[in-house]
Protein backbone atom coordinates (compact mmCIF):
# COMPACT_ATOMS: atom_id res chain seq x y z
CA UNK A 1 0.00 0.00 0.00
CA UNK A 2 1.26 3.48 -1.07
CA UNK A 3 0.74 6.40 1.16
CA UNK A 4 0.89 10.32 0.44
CA UNK A 5 2.15 12.18 2.98
CA UNK A 6 -0.18 15.45 3.73
CA UNK A 7 3.10 17.12 5.36
CA UNK A 8 6.28 17.19 2.87
CA UNK A 9 8.68 17.45 6.08
CA UNK A 10 6.93 14.03 7.93
CA UNK A 11 10.25 12.90 8.15
CA UNK A 12 11.74 16.00 10.18
CA UNK A 13 8.38 16.09 12.08
CA UNK A 14 8.82 12.71 12.88
CA UNK A 15 12.79 12.49 14.27
CA UNK A 16 12.04 16.12 15.52
CA UNK A 17 8.87 14.35 18.22
CA UNK A 18 11.00 11.34 18.59
CA UNK A 19 14.02 13.07 20.15
CA UNK A 20 11.68 14.93 22.48
CA UNK A 21 10.52 11.08 23.52
CA UNK A 22 12.87 10.75 27.35
CA UNK A 23 11.82 7.21 27.83
CA UNK A 24 13.40 6.35 23.87
CA UNK A 25 16.38 8.03 24.41
CA UNK A 26 16.35 6.35 27.75
CA UNK A 27 16.33 3.42 26.75
CA UNK A 28 18.73 4.07 24.03
CA UNK A 29 16.06 3.31 21.10
CA UNK A 30 17.23 4.54 17.77
CA UNK A 31 14.72 5.91 14.75
CA UNK A 32 16.34 3.95 11.59
CA UNK A 33 14.07 4.56 9.05
CA UNK A 34 10.89 6.86 8.39
CA UNK A 35 8.94 6.65 5.16
CA UNK A 36 5.20 7.82 4.14
CA UNK A 37 3.03 5.01 7.03
CA UNK A 38 5.71 3.40 7.83
CA UNK A 39 8.51 3.52 10.53
CA UNK A 40 11.42 1.14 11.97
CA UNK A 41 12.74 1.38 15.25
CA UNK A 42 16.04 -0.47 16.29
CA UNK A 43 17.64 -1.34 20.03
CA UNK A 44 20.81 -3.03 20.23
CA UNK A 45 21.53 -6.06 23.30
CA UNK A 46 21.64 -4.31 26.74
CA UNK A 47 21.49 -5.36 30.14
CA UNK A 48 18.83 -2.50 30.91
CA UNK A 49 16.58 -4.13 28.09
CA UNK A 50 16.44 -7.81 29.06
CA UNK A 51 14.05 -9.52 31.24
CA UNK A 52 14.87 -12.30 33.70
CA UNK A 53 16.00 -14.58 31.42
CA UNK A 54 18.57 -12.63 29.28
CA UNK A 55 16.11 -12.09 26.41
CA UNK A 56 14.83 -8.83 25.25
CA UNK A 57 12.12 -8.01 27.80
CA UNK A 58 8.32 -8.05 26.32
CA UNK A 59 7.32 -4.95 27.77
CA UNK A 60 10.36 -3.21 26.19
CA UNK A 61 8.89 -4.89 22.63
CA UNK A 62 5.58 -3.84 23.40
CA UNK A 63 7.23 -0.11 24.08
CA UNK A 64 9.09 -0.06 20.51
CA UNK A 65 5.76 -1.79 18.75
CA UNK A 66 3.73 1.01 19.96
CA UNK A 67 5.96 3.80 18.99
CA UNK A 68 6.97 2.19 15.39
CA UNK A 69 2.93 2.25 14.52
CA UNK A 70 2.45 5.77 16.23
CA UNK A 71 4.98 7.62 14.42
CA UNK A 72 4.19 5.14 11.18
CA UNK A 73 0.38 6.90 11.48
CA UNK A 74 2.05 10.40 12.24
CA UNK A 75 3.93 10.65 9.24
CA UNK A 76 0.45 10.85 7.20
CA UNK A 77 -0.76 13.12 9.51
CA UNK A 78 -1.10 17.07 8.63
CA UNK A 79 0.95 20.04 9.86
CA UNK A 80 0.40 20.86 13.22
CA UNK A 81 -1.47 17.60 14.09
CA UNK A 82 -0.52 15.78 17.69
CA UNK A 83 -0.87 11.62 18.01
CA UNK A 84 -2.25 9.57 20.72
CA UNK A 85 -2.27 6.02 20.85
CA UNK A 86 -5.77 5.23 22.02
CA UNK A 87 -4.91 1.31 21.97
CA UNK A 88 -2.50 -1.73 21.54
CA UNK A 89 -2.21 -5.32 21.52
CA UNK A 90 0.24 -7.33 21.36
CA UNK A 91 0.81 -10.90 20.54
CA UNK A 92 4.26 -12.75 20.87
CA UNK A 93 5.15 -15.14 19.43
CA UNK A 94 8.94 -16.51 20.32
CA UNK A 95 11.54 -15.86 22.85
CA UNK A 96 13.34 -12.60 21.32
CA UNK A 97 16.85 -13.86 21.90
CA UNK A 98 19.40 -12.11 19.39
CA UNK A 99 22.08 -9.03 19.14
CA UNK A 100 19.70 -6.42 17.88
CA UNK A 101 15.82 -5.72 18.02
CA UNK A 102 14.23 -4.28 14.88
CA UNK A 103 10.47 -3.36 14.60
CA UNK A 104 8.74 -2.16 11.68
CA UNK A 105 5.29 -0.21 12.22
CA UNK A 106 3.15 0.83 9.28
CA UNK A 107 -0.37 2.13 8.45
CA UNK A 108 -3.38 -0.26 7.87
CA UNK A 109 -6.08 2.93 7.54
CA UNK A 110 -5.19 6.43 7.91
CA UNK A 111 -8.38 8.46 8.73
CA UNK A 112 -8.95 11.83 9.47
CA UNK A 113 -9.38 11.08 13.04
CA UNK A 114 -8.64 7.52 13.40
CA UNK A 115 -5.48 5.41 12.61
CA UNK A 116 -4.99 1.99 12.80
CA UNK A 117 -1.64 0.24 12.32
CA UNK A 118 0.22 -2.97 12.77
CA UNK A 119 4.15 -3.33 13.81
CA UNK A 120 6.04 -6.43 13.58
CA UNK A 121 9.19 -7.00 15.91
CA UNK A 122 12.00 -9.32 15.05
CA UNK A 123 15.51 -10.11 16.84
CA UNK A 124 17.90 -10.38 14.88
CA UNK A 125 20.62 -13.06 15.64
CA UNK A 126 23.62 -14.06 13.66
CA UNK A 127 22.31 -12.24 10.83
CA UNK A 128 19.17 -13.77 10.68
CA UNK A 129 15.34 -11.77 11.48
CA UNK A 130 13.31 -13.81 13.33
CA UNK A 131 9.72 -12.29 13.46
CA UNK A 132 8.88 -12.77 17.03
CA UNK A 133 6.13 -10.39 18.14
CA UNK A 134 3.05 -8.73 16.24
CA UNK A 135 1.30 -5.30 17.25
CA UNK A 136 -2.50 -3.38 15.80
CA UNK A 137 -3.20 -0.21 17.04
CA UNK A 138 -5.76 2.54 17.16
CA UNK A 139 -4.14 6.50 17.21
CA UNK A 140 -5.94 9.45 17.50
CA UNK A 141 -5.21 12.85 15.34
CA UNK A 142 -5.48 16.03 17.53
CA UNK A 143 -5.95 18.50 15.48
CA UNK A 144 -3.24 21.45 15.17
CA UNK A 145 -4.76 25.15 16.72
CA UNK A 146 -7.22 26.41 14.48
CA UNK A 147 -8.56 23.24 13.06
CA UNK A 148 -12.52 22.26 14.69
CA UNK A 149 -11.23 20.00 17.53
CA UNK A 150 -13.02 16.12 17.81
CA UNK B 1 -12.22 -12.56 44.23
CA UNK B 2 -9.54 -13.86 46.76
CA UNK B 3 -6.93 -16.41 45.61
CA UNK B 4 -4.45 -19.36 47.54
CA UNK B 5 -0.84 -19.60 46.76
CA UNK B 6 0.23 -23.22 45.74
CA UNK B 7 3.78 -21.82 46.69
CA UNK B 8 4.07 -20.27 50.52
CA UNK B 9 7.13 -18.43 49.03
CA UNK B 10 5.03 -16.65 46.41
CA UNK B 11 6.20 -12.91 47.49
CA UNK B 12 10.04 -14.08 47.58
CA UNK B 13 10.16 -15.39 44.21
CA UNK B 14 8.50 -12.64 42.73
CA UNK B 15 10.50 -10.52 44.09
CA UNK B 16 13.65 -12.12 43.28
CA UNK B 17 12.30 -12.31 39.24
CA UNK B 18 11.72 -8.80 39.16
CA UNK B 19 15.24 -7.48 40.77
CA UNK B 20 16.46 -9.92 38.00
CA UNK B 21 14.74 -7.65 35.32
CA UNK B 22 17.28 -5.54 33.55
CA UNK B 23 14.47 -3.66 31.89
CA UNK B 24 12.42 -2.92 35.11
CA UNK B 25 15.74 -1.88 36.60
CA UNK B 26 17.20 0.79 34.22
CA UNK B 27 14.14 2.20 34.09
CA UNK B 28 13.54 2.51 38.53
CA UNK B 29 10.25 1.35 38.41
CA UNK B 30 9.39 0.02 41.65
CA UNK B 31 7.75 -3.24 43.19
CA UNK B 32 5.26 -1.91 45.70
CA UNK B 33 3.63 -4.67 46.78
CA UNK B 34 2.84 -8.30 46.37
CA UNK B 35 -0.55 -10.21 47.10
CA UNK B 36 -2.05 -13.58 46.16
CA UNK B 37 -3.03 -13.03 42.82
CA UNK B 38 -2.19 -8.81 42.96
CA UNK B 39 0.86 -7.02 42.21
CA UNK B 40 1.51 -2.97 42.26
CA UNK B 41 3.95 -1.60 40.45
CA UNK B 42 4.88 2.56 41.39
CA UNK B 43 7.66 4.79 39.21
CA UNK B 44 8.00 8.25 40.01
CA UNK B 45 8.16 11.22 37.12
CA UNK B 46 11.69 11.34 35.68
CA UNK B 47 12.75 12.40 32.39
CA UNK B 48 13.47 9.17 31.37
CA UNK B 49 9.90 8.25 31.65
CA UNK B 50 8.82 10.57 29.51
CA UNK B 51 6.95 11.49 26.16
CA UNK B 52 7.10 14.36 24.29
CA UNK B 53 5.05 16.65 26.53
CA UNK B 54 6.27 15.50 29.82
CA UNK B 55 3.54 13.13 30.54
CA UNK B 56 4.64 9.59 31.29
CA UNK B 57 4.96 7.42 28.39
CA UNK B 58 2.56 5.07 26.99
CA UNK B 59 4.44 2.67 25.92
CA UNK B 60 6.15 2.78 29.92
CA UNK B 61 2.42 2.87 31.30
CA UNK B 62 2.02 -0.68 28.83
CA UNK B 63 5.39 -2.22 30.29
CA UNK B 64 4.38 -1.37 33.76
CA UNK B 65 0.82 -3.00 32.76
CA UNK B 66 2.47 -5.50 31.15
CA UNK B 67 4.29 -6.40 34.33
CA UNK B 68 2.05 -5.76 36.96
CA UNK B 69 -0.24 -8.54 35.29
CA UNK B 70 2.45 -10.96 35.00
CA UNK B 71 3.56 -10.98 38.71
CA UNK B 72 0.14 -10.50 39.98
CA UNK B 73 -0.44 -14.27 37.71
CA UNK B 74 2.74 -15.65 38.86
CA UNK B 75 2.26 -15.09 42.06
CA UNK B 76 -0.51 -17.81 41.98
CA UNK B 77 2.27 -20.57 40.16
CA UNK B 78 3.55 -23.87 41.86
CA UNK B 79 7.22 -23.67 42.74
CA UNK B 80 9.39 -23.93 39.84
CA UNK B 81 7.18 -22.49 36.95
CA UNK B 82 8.10 -19.42 35.17
CA UNK B 83 5.85 -17.30 33.74
CA UNK B 84 5.72 -15.52 30.04
CA UNK B 85 3.36 -13.11 28.81
CA UNK B 86 1.63 -14.48 25.05
CA UNK B 87 -0.55 -11.20 24.64
CA UNK B 88 -1.57 -7.94 26.49
CA UNK B 89 -3.62 -4.92 25.06
CA UNK B 90 -4.30 -1.49 26.35
CA UNK B 91 -6.44 1.21 26.78
CA UNK B 92 -5.52 4.53 26.99
CA UNK B 93 -8.11 6.99 29.02
CA UNK B 94 -6.53 9.87 29.82
CA UNK B 95 -3.47 12.32 29.73
CA UNK B 96 -0.73 10.09 32.75
CA UNK B 97 -0.03 13.36 34.19
CA UNK B 98 1.34 13.43 37.51
CA UNK B 99 4.22 13.06 39.94
CA UNK B 100 4.26 9.59 40.03
CA UNK B 101 2.58 6.17 38.63
CA UNK B 102 0.82 3.27 40.48
CA UNK B 103 -0.27 0.20 38.11
CA UNK B 104 -2.27 -2.45 40.15
CA UNK B 105 -2.51 -6.09 38.40
CA UNK B 106 -4.84 -8.57 39.40
CA UNK B 107 -5.78 -12.45 38.13
CA UNK B 108 -8.92 -12.69 36.91
CA UNK B 109 -8.62 -16.35 35.95
CA UNK B 110 -6.10 -18.37 36.93
CA UNK B 111 -6.10 -21.97 34.97
CA UNK B 112 -3.02 -24.60 34.85
CA UNK B 113 -1.84 -23.41 31.41
CA UNK B 114 -3.26 -20.08 31.10
CA UNK B 115 -3.94 -17.12 33.11
CA UNK B 116 -5.78 -14.05 32.55
CA UNK B 117 -5.21 -11.16 34.02
CA UNK B 118 -6.38 -7.57 34.48
CA UNK B 119 -4.76 -4.22 35.32
CA UNK B 120 -5.13 -0.09 35.75
CA UNK B 121 -2.45 2.11 35.61
CA UNK B 122 -3.40 5.68 38.01
CA UNK B 123 -1.12 8.64 38.05
CA UNK B 124 -1.35 10.65 40.99
CA UNK B 125 -1.33 14.23 41.38
CA UNK B 126 -1.45 16.40 43.92
CA UNK B 127 -2.19 12.96 45.85
CA UNK B 128 -5.28 11.93 43.95
CA UNK B 129 -4.96 8.97 42.18
CA UNK B 130 -6.57 9.20 38.53
CA UNK B 131 -7.28 6.28 36.07
CA UNK B 132 -5.28 6.75 32.67
CA UNK B 133 -4.94 3.09 31.26
CA UNK B 134 -6.25 -0.52 31.44
CA UNK B 135 -4.77 -3.43 30.46
CA UNK B 136 -6.12 -7.51 29.46
CA UNK B 137 -3.34 -10.16 28.93
CA UNK B 138 -3.16 -13.80 28.92
CA UNK B 139 0.15 -15.77 30.23
CA UNK B 140 1.19 -18.73 29.76
CA UNK B 141 2.84 -21.13 32.68
CA UNK B 142 6.46 -22.84 31.69
CA UNK B 143 6.43 -26.06 33.95
CA UNK B 144 9.44 -26.42 36.09
CA UNK B 145 11.25 -29.44 35.53
CA UNK B 146 10.03 -32.79 35.83
CA UNK B 147 6.46 -31.33 34.99
CA UNK B 148 5.20 -32.61 31.82
CA UNK B 149 5.10 -29.87 29.18
CA UNK B 150 2.34 -28.16 27.90
CA UNK C 1 -19.13 4.73 39.03
CA UNK C 2 -22.10 6.76 38.50
CA UNK C 3 -23.09 8.14 35.10
CA UNK C 4 -25.25 10.63 34.63
CA UNK C 5 -27.33 10.31 31.20
CA UNK C 6 -27.41 13.39 28.62
CA UNK C 7 -30.34 11.67 27.05
CA UNK C 8 -33.24 11.82 29.72
CA UNK C 9 -34.74 8.98 26.83
CA UNK C 10 -31.78 7.38 26.72
CA UNK C 11 -33.56 3.88 27.60
CA UNK C 12 -35.78 4.17 24.66
CA UNK C 13 -33.33 5.33 22.30
CA UNK C 14 -31.27 2.32 22.83
CA UNK C 15 -34.16 0.23 22.71
CA UNK C 16 -35.22 1.12 19.55
CA UNK C 17 -31.72 0.98 17.87
CA UNK C 18 -31.47 -2.46 19.13
CA UNK C 19 -34.80 -3.22 17.69
CA UNK C 20 -33.35 -2.51 14.30
CA UNK C 21 -30.48 -5.04 14.63
CA UNK C 22 -31.02 -7.59 11.91
CA UNK C 23 -28.43 -9.77 13.82
CA UNK C 24 -29.62 -9.75 17.09
CA UNK C 25 -33.22 -10.66 16.04
CA UNK C 26 -32.30 -13.22 14.04
CA UNK C 27 -30.23 -14.96 17.17
CA UNK C 28 -33.38 -13.71 19.37
CA UNK C 29 -31.08 -12.18 21.57
CA UNK C 30 -33.10 -10.43 24.45
CA UNK C 31 -32.50 -6.47 25.16
CA UNK C 32 -32.54 -7.27 29.42
CA UNK C 33 -31.62 -3.72 30.90
CA UNK C 34 -30.45 -0.54 30.43
CA UNK C 35 -29.10 1.91 32.81
CA UNK C 36 -26.88 4.60 32.36
CA UNK C 37 -23.78 3.48 31.05
CA UNK C 38 -24.75 -0.06 31.38
CA UNK C 39 -26.38 -2.49 29.52
CA UNK C 40 -27.79 -6.43 30.06
CA UNK C 41 -28.12 -8.86 27.00
CA UNK C 42 -29.25 -12.24 28.01
CA UNK C 43 -29.92 -15.34 25.03
CA UNK C 44 -31.57 -19.00 25.94
CA UNK C 45 -29.80 -22.41 24.98
CA UNK C 46 -30.79 -22.72 21.44
CA UNK C 47 -29.14 -24.69 18.51
CA UNK C 48 -28.13 -21.91 16.28
CA UNK C 49 -26.10 -20.25 19.07
CA UNK C 50 -23.73 -23.43 19.67
CA UNK C 51 -20.35 -24.45 18.24
CA UNK C 52 -19.42 -27.97 17.51
CA UNK C 53 -19.31 -29.16 21.21
CA UNK C 54 -23.35 -28.16 22.21
CA UNK C 55 -21.39 -25.02 24.44
CA UNK C 56 -22.32 -21.40 23.62
CA UNK C 57 -20.24 -20.29 20.26
CA UNK C 58 -17.24 -17.94 21.27
CA UNK C 59 -18.26 -16.03 18.18
CA UNK C 60 -21.85 -15.35 19.63
CA UNK C 61 -20.14 -14.61 23.01
CA UNK C 62 -17.87 -11.98 21.23
CA UNK C 63 -20.73 -10.43 19.40
CA UNK C 64 -23.03 -10.05 22.70
CA UNK C 65 -20.27 -8.35 24.42
CA UNK C 66 -19.58 -6.41 21.82
CA UNK C 67 -23.49 -5.08 21.92
CA UNK C 68 -23.68 -4.55 25.46
CA UNK C 69 -20.77 -2.41 25.74
CA UNK C 70 -21.53 -0.75 22.32
CA UNK C 71 -25.31 0.05 24.27
CA UNK C 72 -23.54 0.85 27.59
CA UNK C 73 -21.68 3.72 25.96
CA UNK C 74 -24.34 4.79 23.75
CA UNK C 75 -26.67 5.00 26.26
CA UNK C 76 -24.31 8.34 28.02
CA UNK C 77 -24.70 9.92 24.60
CA UNK C 78 -26.08 12.83 23.59
CA UNK C 79 -29.44 13.28 22.00
CA UNK C 80 -28.80 12.39 18.02
CA UNK C 81 -25.42 10.68 18.22
CA UNK C 82 -24.75 7.80 16.50
CA UNK C 83 -22.27 5.21 18.17
CA UNK C 84 -19.72 2.99 15.88
CA UNK C 85 -17.13 0.01 17.52
CA UNK C 86 -13.83 0.75 16.37
CA UNK C 87 -12.01 -2.48 18.09
CA UNK C 88 -13.12 -4.84 20.99
CA UNK C 89 -10.95 -7.40 22.23
CA UNK C 90 -12.38 -10.28 24.10
CA UNK C 91 -10.53 -13.24 26.36
CA UNK C 92 -12.27 -16.10 27.36
CA UNK C 93 -12.43 -18.34 30.61
CA UNK C 94 -14.25 -20.76 30.51
CA UNK C 95 -16.31 -23.07 28.29
CA UNK C 96 -19.66 -21.53 27.87
CA UNK C 97 -22.15 -24.59 28.91
CA UNK C 98 -25.31 -23.96 30.50
CA UNK C 99 -29.13 -22.83 29.74
CA UNK C 100 -28.44 -19.22 29.53
CA UNK C 101 -25.75 -16.40 28.61
CA UNK C 102 -25.99 -13.49 30.03
CA UNK C 103 -23.88 -10.46 29.13
CA UNK C 104 -22.97 -7.28 31.42
CA UNK C 105 -21.28 -4.30 29.39
CA UNK C 106 -20.53 -1.38 31.89
CA UNK C 107 -18.48 2.00 30.63
CA UNK C 108 -15.16 2.58 32.51
CA UNK C 109 -14.78 6.26 30.75
CA UNK C 110 -17.14 8.58 28.57
CA UNK C 111 -15.21 11.37 26.37
CA UNK C 112 -17.04 13.44 23.86
CA UNK C 113 -15.31 11.84 20.85
CA UNK C 114 -13.81 8.34 22.33
CA UNK C 115 -15.62 6.00 25.04
CA UNK C 116 -13.97 2.64 26.46
CA UNK C 117 -16.25 0.06 28.12
CA UNK C 118 -16.14 -3.44 29.20
CA UNK C 119 -18.26 -6.20 29.45
CA UNK C 120 -18.52 -9.41 31.15
CA UNK C 121 -19.86 -13.01 29.98
CA UNK C 122 -21.80 -15.03 32.38
CA UNK C 123 -23.75 -18.95 31.41
CA UNK C 124 -26.23 -19.39 34.11
CA UNK C 125 -26.09 -23.45 34.98
CA UNK C 126 -28.52 -24.52 37.26
CA UNK C 127 -29.33 -20.89 38.34
CA UNK C 128 -25.46 -20.34 39.44
CA UNK C 129 -23.76 -17.71 37.23
CA UNK C 130 -20.08 -18.38 35.90
CA UNK C 131 -18.19 -15.90 34.65
CA UNK C 132 -17.13 -17.40 31.04
CA UNK C 133 -15.21 -14.26 28.91
CA UNK C 134 -14.05 -10.65 29.35
CA UNK C 135 -14.38 -7.80 26.63
CA UNK C 136 -12.24 -4.44 26.48
CA UNK C 137 -13.77 -2.01 24.01
CA UNK C 138 -13.59 1.46 22.23
CA UNK C 139 -16.45 2.88 20.68
CA UNK C 140 -16.83 6.17 18.46
CA UNK C 141 -19.55 8.44 18.63
CA UNK C 142 -21.02 9.87 15.62
CA UNK C 143 -22.38 13.13 16.20
CA UNK C 144 -25.99 14.64 15.26
CA UNK C 145 -26.41 16.53 12.06
CA UNK C 146 -25.71 20.16 12.83
CA UNK C 147 -22.68 19.18 15.42
CA UNK C 148 -19.04 19.66 13.72
CA UNK C 149 -18.07 16.39 12.97
CA UNK C 150 -14.83 14.52 14.26
CA UNK D 1 4.49 -18.66 4.25
CA UNK D 2 3.44 -22.26 3.26
CA UNK D 3 2.43 -24.79 6.02
CA UNK D 4 2.45 -28.44 5.82
CA UNK D 5 -0.42 -29.77 7.75
CA UNK D 6 -0.03 -32.19 10.15
CA UNK D 7 -3.54 -34.11 9.51
CA UNK D 8 -3.65 -35.16 5.32
CA UNK D 9 -7.21 -34.67 5.75
CA UNK D 10 -7.14 -31.21 6.95
CA UNK D 11 -9.92 -29.91 4.59
CA UNK D 12 -12.33 -32.63 5.74
CA UNK D 13 -11.79 -32.24 8.92
CA UNK D 14 -12.56 -28.81 9.10
CA UNK D 15 -15.47 -29.38 6.72
CA UNK D 16 -16.91 -31.60 9.15
CA UNK D 17 -16.32 -29.30 12.73
CA UNK D 18 -17.62 -26.43 10.82
CA UNK D 19 -20.40 -28.07 9.80
CA UNK D 20 -21.37 -28.75 13.44
CA UNK D 21 -21.31 -25.37 14.19
CA UNK D 22 -24.79 -24.32 14.81
CA UNK D 23 -24.12 -20.75 14.90
CA UNK D 24 -22.66 -20.42 11.42
CA UNK D 25 -25.91 -22.53 10.31
CA UNK D 26 -28.10 -20.30 11.58
CA UNK D 27 -26.13 -17.38 10.00
CA UNK D 28 -26.09 -19.15 6.68
CA UNK D 29 -22.31 -18.34 6.73
CA UNK D 30 -20.44 -20.53 4.44
CA UNK D 31 -17.04 -22.05 3.89
CA UNK D 32 -15.00 -21.11 1.18
CA UNK D 33 -12.33 -22.31 1.41
CA UNK D 34 -9.62 -24.44 3.24
CA UNK D 35 -6.28 -24.79 2.64
CA UNK D 36 -3.06 -25.44 4.85
CA UNK D 37 -2.85 -22.60 7.66
CA UNK D 38 -5.65 -20.50 5.97
CA UNK D 39 -9.66 -20.80 5.67
CA UNK D 40 -11.48 -18.41 3.90
CA UNK D 41 -15.50 -17.47 4.38
CA UNK D 42 -18.28 -16.21 3.13
CA UNK D 43 -21.47 -14.38 3.94
CA UNK D 44 -23.85 -12.61 1.35
CA UNK D 45 -26.21 -9.59 1.98
CA UNK D 46 -29.51 -10.82 4.50
CA UNK D 47 -31.59 -9.04 6.85
CA UNK D 48 -30.48 -11.31 9.79
CA UNK D 49 -26.43 -10.28 9.36
CA UNK D 50 -27.26 -6.59 9.14
CA UNK D 51 -27.03 -3.74 12.09
CA UNK D 52 -29.22 -0.55 12.46
CA UNK D 53 -28.03 1.16 9.30
CA UNK D 54 -28.54 -1.54 7.12
CA UNK D 55 -24.47 -2.65 7.15
CA UNK D 56 -23.50 -5.94 7.82
CA UNK D 57 -23.21 -6.10 11.87
CA UNK D 58 -19.53 -5.46 13.30
CA UNK D 59 -20.43 -7.98 15.77
CA UNK D 60 -20.97 -10.42 12.77
CA UNK D 61 -18.14 -9.55 11.33
CA UNK D 62 -16.43 -9.95 14.35
CA UNK D 63 -17.92 -13.73 14.44
CA UNK D 64 -16.62 -14.43 11.09
CA UNK D 65 -13.31 -13.26 11.90
CA UNK D 66 -12.80 -15.41 15.00
CA UNK D 67 -13.67 -18.02 13.00
CA UNK D 68 -11.76 -17.82 10.05
CA UNK D 69 -8.72 -17.49 12.06
CA UNK D 70 -9.90 -20.55 14.23
CA UNK D 71 -10.14 -23.02 11.52
CA UNK D 72 -7.08 -21.85 9.96
CA UNK D 73 -5.04 -23.17 12.90
CA UNK D 74 -7.19 -25.85 13.29
CA UNK D 75 -6.32 -26.93 9.35
CA UNK D 76 -2.54 -27.56 10.88
CA UNK D 77 -2.96 -29.48 14.07
CA UNK D 78 -2.46 -33.12 14.35
CA UNK D 79 -5.40 -35.83 13.71
CA UNK D 80 -7.55 -35.49 16.94
CA UNK D 81 -6.77 -32.64 18.01
CA UNK D 82 -9.44 -30.41 19.14
CA UNK D 83 -9.13 -25.79 18.95
CA UNK D 84 -10.42 -23.39 21.28
CA UNK D 85 -10.18 -19.86 20.61
CA UNK D 86 -8.30 -18.11 24.05
CA UNK D 87 -8.68 -14.90 22.87
CA UNK D 88 -8.80 -12.48 19.81
CA UNK D 89 -9.62 -8.81 19.12
CA UNK D 90 -10.99 -6.49 15.79
CA UNK D 91 -10.11 -3.41 14.47
CA UNK D 92 -12.83 -1.91 12.31
CA UNK D 93 -11.80 -0.24 9.04
CA UNK D 94 -14.74 1.26 7.06
CA UNK D 95 -18.52 0.62 7.11
CA UNK D 96 -19.46 -3.14 5.53
CA UNK D 97 -21.15 -2.04 3.17
CA UNK D 98 -22.16 -4.30 0.33
CA UNK D 99 -23.89 -7.41 -0.86
CA UNK D 100 -21.05 -9.85 0.23
CA UNK D 101 -18.77 -10.45 3.42
CA UNK D 102 -14.93 -12.45 2.75
CA UNK D 103 -13.32 -13.11 5.28
CA UNK D 104 -9.48 -14.73 5.20
CA UNK D 105 -7.89 -16.18 8.24
CA UNK D 106 -4.40 -17.46 8.50
CA UNK D 107 -1.90 -18.57 10.46
CA UNK D 108 1.13 -15.93 11.77
CA UNK D 109 2.66 -18.73 14.31
CA UNK D 110 1.96 -22.51 15.08
CA UNK D 111 2.89 -24.04 18.23
CA UNK D 112 2.45 -27.40 19.75
CA UNK D 113 0.05 -25.48 22.30
CA UNK D 114 -0.70 -21.82 21.55
CA UNK D 115 -1.25 -20.58 17.76
CA UNK D 116 -1.73 -16.94 16.35
CA UNK D 117 -3.72 -16.10 13.65
CA UNK D 118 -4.62 -12.72 11.72
CA UNK D 119 -7.54 -12.54 9.67
CA UNK D 120 -9.29 -9.82 7.39
CA UNK D 121 -12.85 -9.26 6.41
CA UNK D 122 -13.80 -7.84 2.78
CA UNK D 123 -16.95 -6.17 1.58
CA UNK D 124 -17.70 -6.87 -1.93
CA UNK D 125 -19.65 -3.87 -3.72
CA UNK D 126 -20.07 -3.84 -7.25
CA UNK D 127 -17.53 -6.76 -7.34
CA UNK D 128 -14.85 -4.60 -5.59
CA UNK D 129 -13.36 -5.59 -2.59
CA UNK D 130 -13.04 -3.30 1.00
CA UNK D 131 -11.10 -3.66 3.55
CA UNK D 132 -13.70 -3.56 6.92
CA UNK D 133 -11.65 -5.04 9.65
CA UNK D 134 -9.16 -6.59 10.87
CA UNK D 135 -8.34 -9.50 13.77
CA UNK D 136 -5.24 -10.82 15.70
CA UNK D 137 -6.17 -13.75 17.82
CA UNK D 138 -4.44 -16.84 19.73
CA UNK D 139 -6.11 -20.15 19.97
CA UNK D 140 -5.21 -23.40 22.01
CA UNK D 141 -5.00 -26.42 20.57
CA UNK D 142 -6.85 -29.59 22.90
CA UNK D 143 -4.40 -32.51 22.56
CA UNK D 144 -6.23 -35.75 21.32
CA UNK D 145 -6.91 -38.68 23.82
CA UNK D 146 -3.53 -40.55 24.72
CA UNK D 147 -1.85 -37.39 24.55
CA UNK D 148 -0.25 -35.95 27.32
CA UNK D 149 -2.48 -33.03 28.39
CA UNK D 150 -1.38 -29.11 28.29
Amino acid sequence: MDFTPQNPDFATVVAESFARQGLMKALGIELAEVLPGRCVLAAGHRAGLLQQHGYFHGALIGAMLDCAGGYAGYSLMPTGSEVLTTEYKVNFLAAAQGEQLVVRGKVVKSGRTLTVTTAEAFCVQDGAERLCAVMLQSLIRVPAEGEPKP
